[in-house]
């Protein structure tokens, strides 16, 4: 525990400066809002991504605030604390997690990405994740070389993966934004839901003698992911296959996975890696090296090396995680805006937005400072989000005209993944891709008067974009990191604890005193006396004796 | 034009009483706040859906006053009068669309569901779309009995739907919504996105010689669509395929793609269907029939009919689109609540968020009422959303213990699709599925107290549940229409035209000012002297001399 917490966010000098400044935030749609030298000078860049954001509401004195805001609540500082190792998974005075906090360890791979002074991870963490690294690599140069193949010696060609929340959603995110980079003859499949029609689905795609199945639970005791590996193990006995032969899982040293004689390989996560950070560890890594193999995941972890280390620096205009978390304050604590969408203009990047939801709510949908004090003051927005430029033929219209203002963080790059193009009227699709994403931040911000009111743009919206220039593996990690380190800068601007998730508990525990009122002939169970859980069965025709009776 | 307006949503009586029952509004966490009476007593139910609302924060007065509202903003008689051909898609005093809405005409189709006296669908419209439909089974039937084939007769077997937006949204969350009926040994495949990576994705899974294309454009000049449609005759030429033997398209009639000599096939939607609204006409039915059908696709139509006509009702327990409508007024407009998330527990509706999303978003995402007047109120909150259990497993978090109260619509279904499941520790996977989905109602509800305060639910937070007994096609088509409807009737209680999108223009304009100076040698265009657009290009690296200079 360090010897004192830093001051929190309204506390601090720079809020109350910052308070200010939002009674008379800049008009993005006066004259002379927006201009070219404003455009040139409001960037950053970092890592070979460019952040512009002149069409934010901010001026170069709440950037100064905002930087001050920074340095009160020590975030860079918090962050280096948080590699050194530090136990920053917790709540002062309360039981909790009690954790260090090391992700950025399973991608401190690269001899020639040399660490900064002060800036050194845990060499247990280093070295047990370099480990788990080597051990997957090998697991797949084992398919690759027929050492690893089913009961008939064939290779295998596709890879169910297990999981949910941090053990999914990363995972497919990831994959599907690298389809250019897939093996050939290799595909993975993911399944999540404890909806029995999920697993319904995935079996029908898949020859299971020829299919991996991955089983990824840190605990090692989820419920939809139990469920599911028993009904694939179902499924493989069905078809005459020994499970064990072709199942392989990752989990924490000594749970209930690990201790189980079903997997032929089993790899680990350890508990300073939490859920939704673990798509660079084993719980990503093992499905991304099966699919996309271990060159490109590499680069991926390279990527996300880059990004951890820009985000040490104290400047503001290289270090993009913290200023895309204090742009994000500045929308959400002094301007009050209660929601965030992410709208990348790459269809790879389809489920990026479900990551980054992820990553953000989960984080920092939290109420209670990581000293157990109330948090008065907002947290994480509803964040939210999908591709452009169908997002533009959906939800714009009420970014543009609807009374509720929405910040927007557009993602973007100069050239296309596969590279295969046409030019249609002169330009190519690559080029209306980005004249639509430029585009609607002018518009956003600038907005248009007509004398007919139902043509009329207030503008003066903010938005921000990231700019790279082809999202290939590096790029993607980098992403991934910008994100991830976003996140971790807003949990100390807001004083949260961002790695733990009490708030999950609750619903579990009722869930599981309503399952046993369902099930015919189980005695019912429950610390309630039920008359809830017992009303709600029947009224939604879940009780046993109403089951099937409506049609 | 009706002879006289009702008044609006803030100058009803109705709406005085809600703003003073808003001041202290039910606490479902205090004791006694939730009942097994209160949720035997707060259902409704219609077309065979259950909606389950005691865990909204109302009382019977609330109610009461909402069914006042709906009587006095006229919210029935002008979901009647838009059914019989009404203009409702109009500005007054100032130039619009003027059009009617009429896509309810397109599942108008069957003898045995008898019109309701006073809501008679206009007669030519209803032919047209009986005639479309006729068409689109005839086109499938021929493809069937191999009259419709490729140059070397053989059987198509896939379908590529190249269209954005509401020519894209919709047909694909249904067609997703479906899968368990689909078409042996056939795929449907949505192309959609100017993102040239999204053509190369869909040209890889398909083999043009065997494959039709679907575009889908009312106008017949949107510039996605119009782009892949350039790229796949691209393809289709260098593969050495005519592609008038394998296009056809969707369009209004007189429209540039509707003159174009490069289809086999031309079929028709009218501008009295909006593009979001139009997954029942034949922008929606050409792909849908192909993957699923004819007999699948009228499934879903007369699911559709049967919602509209319950939309009828004057009783709120009987008119589910109404009482979701009334319900959302009071969460966005009377508690404040700025956001809605859509929680289907069926892995089948994963896209069925996105397609509310858009519904309600672009529908009322307006300023101004329908007589040009500045809206003072609220109109459309953010409409976000993920299926469950997965959802759980990543911002449920928030939802639970994050400072920002979150309006919940849970969708579930008491039976899986596919009718496969195992149980696992004495429950089904469709068990564990409901059980949890009602196991966060309860715990959103009623919250817990906790001596740590991490592990505090302060409870009170609003839910409803849709639940049905089966999502097979005829369901499917209820909960379309039901959303559908829902955003009509919070059209008319907000006073706005739901039928337009004005606000998806400046966006355009300002892409096709910047789009000149990025293509190389064409000269600089724009009305504007382009001063933002060239900063704008410049900073993100996207002028041409700068093009690929950065690493």
């Amino acid at each position: 525990m360090p010897p004192s917490d830093p001051p929190l966010l309204t506390a601090t000098r720079a809020y109350l400066r910052l308070v200010d400044f939002a009674r008379r935030p800049h008009d993005l749609a006066a004259a002379g809002g927006l201009t070219p030298e404003r455009i040139a000078g409001m960037r950053a860049r970092a890592c070979g991504i460019d952040l512009l954001y002149a069409t934010e509401r901010v001026t170069p004195e709440v950037l100064a605030a905002l930087a001050e805001l920074a340095g009160e609540t020590g975030a860079v500082d918090q962050f280096r604390q948080m590699l050194a190792g530090g136990v920053m998974n917790r709540i002062d005075g309360f039981e909790s997690e009690n954790r260090r906090v090391l992700h950025f360890a399973t991608r401190h791979l690269f001899d020639d990405i040399p660490d900064r002074p002060g800036a050194v991870l845990p060499q247990d963490a280093v070295e047990a994740e370099r480990r788990e690294l080597e051990r997957v690599a090998g697991f797949v140069a084992g398919i690759e070389r027929g050492r690893v193949a089913n009961a008939r010696g064939e290779p295998f060609t596709d890879l169910v993966n297990v999981g949910i929340g941090g053990s999914d959603i990363g995972s497919r995110a990831l994959y599907l934004a690298l389809q250019p980079w897939r093996c050939p003859g290799r595909r993975v499949h993911f399944l999540s839901n404890v909806d029995p029609d999920d697993a319904a689905r995935v079996l029908r795609l898949v020859d299971p003698a020829r299919t991996l199945v991955n089983v990824v639970s840190k605990s090692g005791g989820t419920l939809e992911t139990t469920a599911n590996q028993r009904r694939l193990i179902h499924a493989y006995r069905s078809a005459g296959l020994d499970p064990a032969r072709h199942f392989v899982c990752v989990t924490t040293p000594g749970s209930a996975l690990d201790r189980s004689a079903e997997f032929r390989e089993k790899f680990h996560m350890f508990d300073y890696v939490g859920g939704r950070f673990s798509v660079t560890s084993a719980a990503g890594t093992v499905a991304l090296a099966f699919g996309l193999g271990m060159d490109v995941l590499r680069d991926v972890l390279r990527g996300a090396r880059e990004m951890d280390l820009a985000s040490l620096e104290l400047d503001l205009r290289s270090n993009l995680p913290l200023l895309l978390a204090l742009l994000g304050v500045w929308n959400r604590n002094l301007l009050g805006l209660p929601t965030l969408v992410i709208l990348p203009y790459s269809q790879a990047l389809s489920r990026f937005p479900a990551y980054v939801q992820e990553l953000d709510m989960e984080s920092n949908g939290k109420s209670v400072t990581r000293s157990g004090q109330a948090a008065t003051w907002h947290t994480a927005p509803v964040v939210w989000g999908e591709v452009g430029t169908d997002a533009q033929h959906s939800f714009f219209q009420q970014l543009h005209q609807g009374e509720a203002v929405v910040p927007c963080e557009f993602i973007g790059f100069r050239e296309s993944q596969f590279g295969e193009d046409l030019a249609v009227a002169g330009a190519t699709g690559q080029q209306k891709l980005n004249a639509n994403l430029l585009g609607q931040m002018l518009a956003l911000a600038v907005g248009k008067s007509d004398a007919n009111p139902n043509r009329r743009f207030p503008g003066n919206r903010p938005s921000l974009a990231l700019i790279g220039q082809r999202l290939d593996p590096r790029m993607l990690g980098r992403l991934v990191a910008l994100y991830q380190n976003k996140t971790a800068f807003q949990g100390f601007l807001w004083g949260v604890n961002s790695y733990d998730q009490e708030g999950v508990q609750l619903g579990k525990t009722l869930a599981g005193s309503l399952l046993p009122r369902m099930v015919p002939g189980s005695g019912s169970a429950g610390a309630t006396d039920g008359g809830l859980e017992r009303a709600l069965l029947e009224a939604a025709g879940m009780l046993p004796e109403a089951s099937g009776s409506k049609p």
